[in-house]
């Protein structure tokens, strides 16, 4: 996986960070946070913490004494050992998309299907840069509702080896991808020692848990496996339209939820969520890949750092239709700064077009090239005097050319990062080739990965296991 | 213009600085420079410098010593002077694509012609986020090229009252232009006291500059108009294909050719130049947006402040053939590092396409939209008690929304970025309006743009006099 080893780039003054830490005290203290769940409020209760209603008021000093309970760091097994991911520091770990309701392809946008998330689940497996497919890579509509769950678990655990993604609808759910994984990795006592899943909880801000979050957040974190606590902020809508609010809410809402999840379990591993962007003024549409998400991504590490938690943010983040040049820009616009900040879990890394409604086949291929870019242009340089290449020199002397240098023949096949979709060809060669722009050669690529693809081995006795799961519980879910 | 007030992003350590320090300190010691001008070898020799040939040997605290004399920071005046721009410190200069000499409209790519080039300069004296049409926005090969410079010029004294670029061609070239100042901005001692036209010189890298450029180079010294001396670097041919031997080869020439300017005109403005990027070593093409150039990049704004000097660099840099996916993350791929490094003059801001050979009218609407994007988010925070927004939470409360909240209406108008090209509509909305995509889109922008235009307010005596001129000189030179 990749460890981000470049420096930081941090934009909060020390005087801007004391306001942002006295906005989300008084957050806590006066307005509190809503809990749906009466476990919630009575473990709060029970901590001496005041709760009205469904409000708590959280003393922000307890809170930050929860806090300093999680792991700065933690390690998330996948089933096959290579693809174990760490969370925190300096590595920066890469799911793809999550959620979306349609798929495109081509000119075609339509309902996404179970084929659909085996697909991407199989894309997401085949690019070493990708460490997990997420979970929801798209909503397989053609399959029921209450048994939904165990299909894409299966996918994910049979199409692809990597670490996956809870399913947080329900606690039944929560607890059939808890016992999918006992089978996968042996015992509770296995995921219990290195969690095998990790999963996003979603704020219903501002300020409100809302009741089936909860339940899936108890059975994850009781079972420790890690959630990521994650305020859902589009400024203008769920926060105020001003970056500073959207942080300073966001610090409420995240640590609330990590205070909670400690007192579910002390030490419980957690993941400081952040899904900030903002909505069109005029056309209350939300809108991605925005300076103000920008800004918001990068004060956003800087803040989860100050609390010692590893965090998740950024994203190949988009609002447009097709896998054009603002679907190029704007992914890149979130993907950048999600290095500058250093972000441990970067969710929607591959695949989100239009705002998170469509898993694009191509643009999955953009931003994995995206993403590859970028971690050849994080990985610091070797400088040291044979990088100097005075010897070449020496060799060409003026005006003459390296092709042909020792120096460069030493080092040409991996001196530079190749490209896997973007294209320099000239002019007339790339007209001979067929004039294809970047979507084309996308389909391209996504549709040779699909034919070569061969699934990761699974032991045979595993697999039986989990389809016979698979089937009993589909059963006694009624579908 | 753009005052970029966010902290830089610096990748190099102290150890690094030294390391490359030594490099360029060997190179103009032990390889030396190459001037194909018999006036820089007298003056080299005059300063003692050792000159063997045309190889110039450069004792480099000599060099240190010219580099100091050097403005840390100057201005340039536009023939409009609310257009003037500052180059250097914290202010970042934005000029349009300089060179090719192909457009592409749509699905059409085609010659240059000069139609094009009015049509470009309209364009950049359009948006205010361009502080100049450059030079030679692209080449009108429908004008005879001993000529071209006057026609070039004309259009950019005419379409724009913004900085303009001179042309470099040849000292015949160079005089005219400033013929041409001296008449829009009243005398050559106007122009002396504060510059009116800044200019590229390219070295023929690696270590060697040619009579032309250099020829060029002397007139616009001798008359006091900055020069830009740019290492021309595609990293494989005129480079060696590390970034650190690029780095010290890059000081070494850009140094070089500052010493030159220095000697011609002690305390000559200068910039630091960068042109910095690599092949594809498969096919030998070069390659743009590619993760080498932007730690080239950010690296080069580290090091040229360290010298003192106001650097240039960065751009919409691309490979791709059309305004694609490609072109919009290749572009954003170098321009977001050029804000990362505060350069202080941007070429090729705005409408480069394949590799510099095209001019393209998307494109250059792209771009725009970029830049915009990315001056509001290098834009710092606010971040005050107002900002927090603690009366909007005590207005929505729980699971509310912000929509109408007070804070919200006060804001709305100015709180975030309003995209001029980007697309959230929804799916529905987006396909009743034509489904079109983003170059499709651009393509409706600059239409509209060049049929709005009206051209900026110019005292009749100087537009007779520059037209007169033109005719005068055209004749001359046997056109």
């Amino acid at each position: 996986m990749f460890r981000n080893r470049m420096p930081r780039y941090e934009i909060l003054s020390a005087e801007a960070m004391a306001t942002l830490d006295g906005g989300w005290r008084r957050i806590l203290t006066e307005i509190g946070v809503e809990f749906m769940d009466e476990r919630a409020l009575e473990l709060f209760r029970a901590a001496g913490q005041k709760v009205e209603d469904n409000t708590v008021f959280l003393d922000p000093e307890f809170v930050l004494a929860q806090v300093a309970k999680a792991p700065r760091e933690f390690d998330v097994q996948a089933r096959n050992p290579v693809n174990n991911v760490h969370i925190g520091g300096d590595a920066m770990a890469f799911a793809a998309v999550y959620g979306p309701p349609f798929v495109r392809e081509g000119e075609t946008r339509r309902d996404a299907t179970m084929a659909d998330f085996r697909n991407f689940s199989r894309l997401a497996q085949s690019f070493p840069v990708l460490d997990s497919a997420g979970g929801v890579i798209c909503e397989p509509n053609d399959t029921p509702l209450d048994s939904r769950h165990l299909d894409m678990t299966l996918a994910l655990l049979t199409e692809t080896d990597k670490v996956f993604m809870g399913n947080v609808v329900s606690a039944v759910n929560a607890r059939d991808v808890l016992a999918m994984c006992d089978i996968v990795f042996g015992s509770r006592e296995a995921i219990e020692k290195t969690p095998a899943t990790i999963s996003l909880i979603n704020c219903n801000s501002p300020l409100h848990w809302d009741d089936r979050m909860l339940e899936s957040m108890f059975e994850y974190v009781a079972a420790g496996q890690p959630v990521i606590l994650t305020p859902f902020l589009l400024m203008g809508a769920m926060s105020p339209v001003t970056v500073p609010a959207a942080l300073v809410q966001q610090i409420a809402e995240a640590l609330s939820g990590i205070a909670l999840a400690q007192l579910i379990r002390p030490g419980a591993p957690v993941v400081f969520g952040s899904f900030l962007s903002n909505i069109d003024m005029q056309s209350g549409s939300p809108t991605f890949g925005t300076p103000e998400s920008g800004i918001g991504l990068l004060c956003t590490g800087q803040i989860a750092r100050r609390f010692g938690l590893p965090f998740r943010t950024g994203g190949g983040l988009t609002s447009s239709q097709v896998p054009d040049a603002q679907a190029g820009y704007e992914a890149l616009m979130t993907m950048l700064p999600t290095f500058l900040a250093g972000a441990n879990w970067v969710m929607h890394a591959a695949g989100w077009l239009e705002g998170g409604l469509v898993s694009g086949y191509e643009k999955f291929i953009v931003d994995t090239e995206i993403l590859q870019m970028l971690e050849a242009e994080f990985t610091p340089l070797e400088i040291d005097e044979a990088s100097l290449a005075f010897d070449a020199h020496q060799e060409v002397g003026h005006g003459g050319h390296f092709l042909g240098a020792a120096h460069t023949m030493e080092r040409f096949r991996t001196c530079f990062y190749r490209p896997m979709l973007s294209s320099s060809e000239n002019f007339e060669r790339w007209t001979r080739g067929g004039g294809l722009d970047t979507a084309a050669r996308a389909g391209s690529i996504y549709r040779t990965k699909l034919e070569e693809f061969s699934p990761p081995a699974l032991d045979d006795g595993v697999r039986q296991e989990l389809e016979e799961f698979v089937t009993r519980r589909r059963k006694e879910l009624g579908d």
